[in-house]
């Protein structure tokens, strides 16, 4: 017969799963509303201090980079009009302290009748257990135009394999 | 050393949390499929009694406006034609008996030659624990067509803040 | 007083739930993710041998029928034009060892100038608790069209009910 403490400790160990996919389900799902409303400072903080945010066109390495993004005139237009930064479900597999996630988003825009998809991206997101909680290390992201590499990042992330 | 019942008192509570984040998550998640089915009285028994429903051009408080939207000709309009009330994922915020959520929905239109989206929406929500479970108490949903209230909603709603 | 032993068999119980609704959220979560990227066996993995795979115009028992759909030459040229197979959040009743989830997806298209939705689709899903963990023991999908199927199928499915 298992003992109390054999229990508890069987249980302490399935939350500590729960507690880390939930804790990255909310960073991802953060992402969204943030960039949305313009708040450079806490897009970034989203990422570690030298994290990757690497997307079609453009590489950004640091919370600089990323602020610069976020304030520019390109996203800034965004916002003015009308955009929608839609995340689906993402697909967590932590390993210790590290973890990556598969996962899609959608940019509607707004236009002049109804909104339209402007891109459909696959992302690879990569994340690190901090002092601060876990924060992104990494995220490549590609559009789904037929760009294999973006098929690359989909299987790789959702079989919690780094790329 | 932590004793087996502080040990079992702090997976207790760690448990409460992801319990209440889970209602919550359901709650959210029934509603498009609810809405999309025209299934009125359950729809509204998602907000507490007197629950607002706050959404552009339209201003709904108790259930029996919310069953009458749903029962609306414009509700049914979008029903007969083909609609989908699609749901993002939630960010939750529970402190104590409250809580709050951010969210997306995209509602999406059947047309001749496939389906658009018509409308691209903020929500802001708070929630009520009751003795029937977690209920709406006010959900408060804009546009994302540069209307700065609904990048106003979305911050506030990441941050657990109320508006 | 609750003893300790039967404080650590409620949270036991009650993380039974979290587990099992976990799995089958990560099940779901991963389907867009394989069948983006062609990986037809790994896609019929989530299916149980029999299962079946019930969508407009095509019906498909046993993992073959499935691995045949992503090798077909409609599924392939829509991942080499660029496709987003984009699910939103499931809402999942577990049942002992079965379970119904209420579902929602996306088919993203891209075209010569941005994406367009191909078609917005209500799923109900079924599951069955296996020796090799959760998996789909029919998955039933209607396009919202207007087709009062697809109503019933996502009513149902909220409900945690069978069709």
């Amino acid at each position: 017969m298992t003992s109390s403490d054999d229990r508890i400790s069987a249980v302490e160990a399935e939350l500590r799963i729960l507690r880390d996919e939930r804790e990255i389900t909310r960073l991802v799902a953060s992402y969204g509303p943030l960039v949305d409303s313009g708040d450079a400072d806490a897009v970034a903080a989203l990422w570690t201090s030298d994290g990757v945010y690497d997307v079609d066109g453009l590489f950004m390495q640091g919370r600089d980079d990323i602020v610069a993004m976020v304030r520019s005139r390109a996203h800034q237009d965004f916002i003015a009009r009308g955009c929608a930064h839609f995340q689906g479900p993402v697909h967590v597999t932590v390993n210790a302290d590290e973890a990556t996630a598969a996962g899609y988003s959608l940019l509607i825009l707004s236009q002049d009748s109804g909104f339209r998809v402007h891109r459909a991206t696959a992302h690879h997101w990569r994340f690190v257990r901090t002092g601060a909680g876990w924060k992104a290390s990494r995220r490549t992201s590609r559009a789904l135009d037929g760009n294999s590499v973006a098929h690359a990042l989909l299987n790789a992330a959702v079989r919690g394999l780094d790329i």
